[in-house]
């Protein structure tokens, strides 16, 4: 018997803020309004759906709507408000045409290629509203590259004659979503295709795409944890926790959590990178702040580390670039060494055994380093205790240093979606049925104005082609749509800039709590 | 410049509620009603204090109260909702008469030593009402113990004409409240001591006591976070979480946080002795159950580990006792293998050289090995996947197995107290200054009917050595208040014990969500 907690059963009951304009779909027309600049090698690519409009939407119009026949399905991690951006989908299209159809391609991507749906019903619904994780129908990270995979995929969209396909995903899967759109429309399938930004990573987003859903969630389930644990710190005053924090490459959600709950150090992959830091000299000025706080009497600090931080060490991220052309050449991995420059190799074996072991045998589907299995947390302590047991010895240092690892990720996924996430994603899903009912293929949907109430908030849609970019994957150019890597010279790290050196020896932490969600 | 977050100023608004006695402390007088039974050599141990009643309160009086002079401290590890207690203290001291003074001692039991304390005010206190953390004036680990400590206390609350000290504790800090307050009378002090029950993992609690402070709040933080792994597990199905949860020996947390969430595999400390477990069936047990989900396509799951599980396990107990007396004979560290009886030589064998490290090098002040320092969630996931390999080769299991290590520890002990911490903590704070103006000393502050709403709150004060027994430690026998551990017969195990059945294979999984707070 499933038991549901009082939250489930509470959120079960909101009903998504929607901007007006998606309020009584039936009026809506499609107004392609503006041009985008979109590079010329990758119309190249894509010659069916190049060269599209922006799309925005206007009350113009006053018809009664076909019946949709639509699949949807998630595409890689965990985001909250996936659940929501379905629940969007499927009321949209009932308002559109109550005899519409949707249908939830199950544990991701796999499941268009195994024909493996579900009907989704307003039933079924009605549990997962404004709740967490994809559990609804699930996820998966197959990617869909193959000629084979790309003909079974054509296969189940016509034999269940969908009119359209949503896909929710990150960057890759959106690239996808664009390649699909392309190849169906190339072999005669009326099947539409448009994307859905989602990742807690905060690094899909682009001049018209402002934040991709999860992000919001995911941050504040973070920071409430990292507040916790200042507090924490600031009571018992003997640790130093190393926090590293989920977001694969781009430190957004490192940044974002840094504002939120104003740790002593804060690592940025992007600022590490632009400096041309060693990992040497990033170690050092981590046992600094321990050595400078230690002489101030406190033997104690939070320092937050993004999940990419190795990838931006320019050294080390020569030495992986370096290891993932040797991985493709399957070389053997006893004999790595032999085969690395030589300044990858100092960098190498400066490595613990253990980082280096999963360096070389942790790989990603793309048949990459698996970054995100270092445990970057554990390894920085283990140096930094070395240099302060050299500092020790040499009389310069006398604290004590007591330090635990922490890795929050998989707490903040699949979370119980922010009202924000709740909002945005219930819009995204209205925007997409919106989309494909209006025969357009190869957008990401969009709601714009997002810092302001969901009563000014401007739907959009936006050819995928615009975001997009050739890029080295495999050793080979492939057109995709580029992370978003923290800005240097943005808002958000210029203020964090500004602010961090208060943070560094007088503790300035911030508590932000557990997510509420009162009369919201 | 200190930021406080919106959660921040939105407790410290929050005004705790109080049961009615508590209301109008002016006509409170102090009814001695009940006997309580007290073990002979205890009394024996404690001539001055011995044989007292269990307190209750009345609206008997109306007498104006003389000022107060106390001191307040914190003892151990963080539990929300201590700021409540110094809160509440300072109210009804205030409240009693006006000019009573309220005095922090800094870092724990070594202010009172080092006489290092701060006046609490009103004004000090705004920023820490309903706020985690023990912040306002710190904590510590430092033992009264030494005729030099009792003798340096004694001073320090003499100099300070302390007419009362209140220590807010667990099990260890409260026997010493018994210890001070006896060593104080019976060298013609006034102060008298109050202890406060304050320990998330639940285990300071007897017939009179209902639960130590902090539990609530740490359960619901710990499963707010299993939930949203399980959530998470649900969406991926390709993981498997070993979650170590804090609460030191007994598994009152880890019960608790099960009841709550329904994970797949729960491991009871207590019921694992009483079945004289070894940790090869516990290993065999893990792996049964992953099997059996396996062979349903099920690769994923949550296993929740008390952090004390290890000595729980009989031979792990028996090792872990031997260790500790070799410890206290010094014996050199590499011999140890040695001096173990044949069944802890082959239990220490059995573990891998990193766990064999931990138990030997990692110490708590009382000497005994560190069980808190153990990564038994990193243990038993090699252990289990060494034991699936074997059954793979055998042609037994054809799953595939990704586990993935959690610690919830700290997150849960620094949070915002829960509504119910914050009434509690205040109406203990209450209770103790009830109890110090009217010159009782070696009491424990109490309120009881708390599955009632306040308003039906019991205040009482229980003799400190009702609760205690004598019991070894390091080699000696000495009075101390024993730990709960999970009764096997209570009804909270026996509850649990029907249910888990049914979350092995069929996921049951509630998500519990973030502590709301509301109008509350």
């Amino acid at each position: 018997m499933l038991q549901l907690s009082p939250m489930q059963k509470l959120r079960m009951e909101y009903q998504p803020k929607l901007p007006p304009l998606l309020k009584n779909l039936s009026t809506i027309g499609v107004v392609a309004s503006s041009d985008v600049f979109e590079k010329p090698v990758i119309s190249e690519c894509f010659p069916n759906i190049a060269g599209q409009k922006i799309l925005h939407f206007e009350a113009n119009r006053e018809k009664k709507s076909l019946p949709l026949k639509m699949g949807v399905l998630f595409s890689g991690g965990q985001a909250p408000g996936g659940h929501n951006v379905i629940a969007g989908l499927f009321d949209a299209m009932k308002e559109l045409n109550s005899e519409s159809t949707l249908l939830g391609f199950l544990g991701g991507p796999q499941g268009i290629i195994d024909n493996a749906y579900i009907k989704i019903t307003a039933s079924l619904l009605t549990n997962y509203r404004n709740q967490g994780g994809f559990d609804l129908i699930g996820s998966g990270r197959t990617k869909i590259e193959s000629t084979e995979q790309y003909q079974t995929a054509l296969k189940t969209v016509k034999q269940l004659d969908l009119d359209g396909l949503v896909i929710i995903g990150g960057d890759d899967s959106n690239t996808n979503a664009a390649f699909l759109a392309e190849y169906f429309l190339n072999n005669g399938c009326k099947t539409k295709v448009v994307g859905v930004p989602k990742t807690i990573d905060g690094d899909l987003k682009n001049e018209h795409i402002e934040i991709s859903f999860g992000f919001d969630t995911a941050c504040k389930v973070y920071s409430e944890l990292i507040g916790n644990i200042c507090r924490d710190v600031l009571s018992s005053k003997k640790y130093y926790f190393f926090i590293k924090l989920m977001g694969r490459s781009a430190s957004h959600v490192t940044l974002e959590c840094a504002m939120q709950t104003h740790p002593n150090l804060t690592l940025i992959g992007e600022e590490i990178e632009a400096q041309n830091k060693t990992l040497q000299q990033l170690v050092e000025e981590i046992t600094d702040l321990i050595c400078e706080r230690a002489s101030q009497g406190k033997d104690y600090g939070v320092i937050l580390i993004p999940e990419g931080v190795i990838e931006f060490i320019p050294e080390c991220k020569q030495l992986i670039s370096e290891l993932n052309v040797l991985m493709g050449k399957e070389v053997d991995l006893s004999s790595v060494s032999e085969h690395l420059s030589e300044s990858s190799l100092h960098c190498f074996n400066a490595l613990s055994e253990h980082i280096r072991k999963q360096l070389l045998i942790d790989r990603d589907p793309h048949g990459n380093v698996k970054v995100s299995k270092i445990e970057t947390e554990r390894f920085f302590i283990e140096m930094v205790k070395e240099q302060l047991r050299k500092r020790k010895s040499a009389g310069i240092y006398k604290g004590a240093f007591s330090a635990k690892p922490l890795f929050y990720g998989y707490e903040g996924r699949s979370g119980f979606p922010s009202t924000f996430d709740c909002d945005y994603c219930y819009s995204l899903g209205y925007v997409s049925a919106l989309v494909l009912n209006n025969g357009a293929t190869g957008y990401m949907a969009c709601i714009q104005h997002l810092d302001r109430p969901a009563a000014d908030w401007r739907p959009a849609a936006i050819p995928l082609l615009s975001m997009m970019d050739l890029e080295m994957r495999l050793g080979k150019s492939k057109p995709v749509i580029k992370k978003a890597l923290v800005d240097l010279k943005g808002e958000p790290f210029l203020t964090f800039q500004q602010l961090r050196e208060d943070w560094t020896l007088v503790d300035g932490y911030v508590y932000p709590g557990p997510i509420q969600y009162g009369s919201n």
